[in-house]
């Protein structure tokens, strides 16, 4: 058996095009080659990212740009967010290790596979974070937290390869596999524009933090695409009978007779 | 118990300070803060370092600076060289997960461990790695091997890390531990110098790849102190030996008779 298609390393919002060339040279060190960049604050390509490359020319003319993570992840099944452990979390939490593992089953099984990294300041967004299927975090000294984005990939795509090196027999997922990010995407905006619709983000301040939860909620669900799909016919009866309810009693207030 | 004492970072011939400060901010990220430098190109201190140590001041602070790898070993009982695996050695070459839980155990066993790379370009010398007490190589892909400085030492001190967090009871080292690489060194230039004045290095040219082999030869016994001086005592009465048998010789050619 092959070795199992390294996973997709997405940057978002990255700063520095001398970043960018760091992580691609990283990558191609420990095997990896498939890199999608998130709006780069200075566009691309940018000349200075080959400068520090250091050769892995072939990482950076494969590069795909995307105007969102949603965009990015669209067609990944499994993808996890490295950042710091969050305070307060619902999504499973893992060490690069773990992740590695869990990485390579899924991709072993015919997922796609990536792992998502912040800016250089900013980091991630929370919203973007609930699109992930988890979270990465790397074992930092706590009095010491600024990890350089391309060591960040290291670390990372470093574990990955010693996973692959020694080439455990992969556990292979049973049954259907999850849902593509694209699809998840959908079924959420379905609920998020019937619940609007319903008045359900009360007060309308609260619409993030509310839809961001719920998000992750159901994200630790893993849906198939068919689960997915049933679930969207759970929302639109919902909120359909809802409607139905509604006609309803706008005739009787007109007084009308119920159909 | 607390963790055991981080390895010292040792760094041979570095010629970027920008990499300098770099590896110390990683050094950080990872709870490692001793790092010491031989025969830096552009001396030290040097203000660049600085400015990409991202607040890892105490590391670069802390440095100390020493003019080859055998003095700045001279402390320690176990260093081990971060190089790539070389077409042939005699030395024990580990990946960095094994050296980090040589390095743990020998650390909590109350020695001096360290971890050795080579500057940015040339890399370590054949006879400094001879001083070492084994090799750590990092799982590269063989089609780009140029691994930046910093993340091979990002990749060490994430796997000293990780083992440190997971806190695994420590194998004591049982009975005496290795000699100091100061005692090491001695040993082996004692020995040279008495071979040498056998007339052992023939030709001459060879005494270079000669004495390395003996040293790596030699080194995987891990002498303990009072081996290495027993050894040391071997040596002198071999050449004390050698030499009355010559001052022998030399009176019966002289017509005089032996005592």
């Amino acid at each position: 058996m092959s070795d199992p298609t390294p996973p997709i390393i997405i940057l978002d919002k990255s700063q520095m095009a001398e970043n960018i060339g760091a992580v691609a040279r990283v990558m191609a060190n420990f095997g990896l080659s498939e890199l999608r960049l998130v709006a780069p604050r200075d566009g691309w390509p940018q000349e200075r990212a080959w400068a520090t490359a250091s050769g892995a020319d072939w990482v950076l003319e494969g590069i795909k740009v995307f105007d969102s993570v949603a965009e990015a992840v669209a067609d990944l099944n499994t993808v996890f967010a490295t950042t710091a452990r969050p305070r307060e979390t619902r999504q499973p939490v893992r060490t690069p290790r773990e992740a590695a593992r869990v990485l390579y089953d899924d991709r072993a099984s015919g997922l796609g596979v990536g792992l998502l990294f912040g800016g250089e300041r900013a980091g991630l967004e929370t919203s973007d974070i609930a699109l992930c299927q988890g979270i990465v975090t790397i074992p930092i000294d706590p009095r010491h937290q600024s990890l350089n984005l391309a060591q960040a990939v290291a670390i990372n795509a470093y574990e990955w390869r010693t996973l692959v090196l020694d080439a455990p027999p992969p556990n292979f997922r049973e049954g259907e596999p999850p849902a593509s990010g694209a699809l998840m995407l959908g079924m959420y905006e379905h609920l998020e524009k019937e619940l609007d619709a319903a008045g359900f983000f009360h007060p309308p301040e609260k619409f993030r933090s509310m839809s961001q939860n719920l998000r992750v909620m159901l994200g630790r669900a893993a849906f198939t695409a068919q689960e997915a799909a049933t679930f969207r016919g759970v929302i639109t009866a919902l909120s359909k009978g809802r409607g139905r309810v509604l006609a309803r009693l706008a005739k009787k207030a007109a007084g009308e007779e119920p159909r």
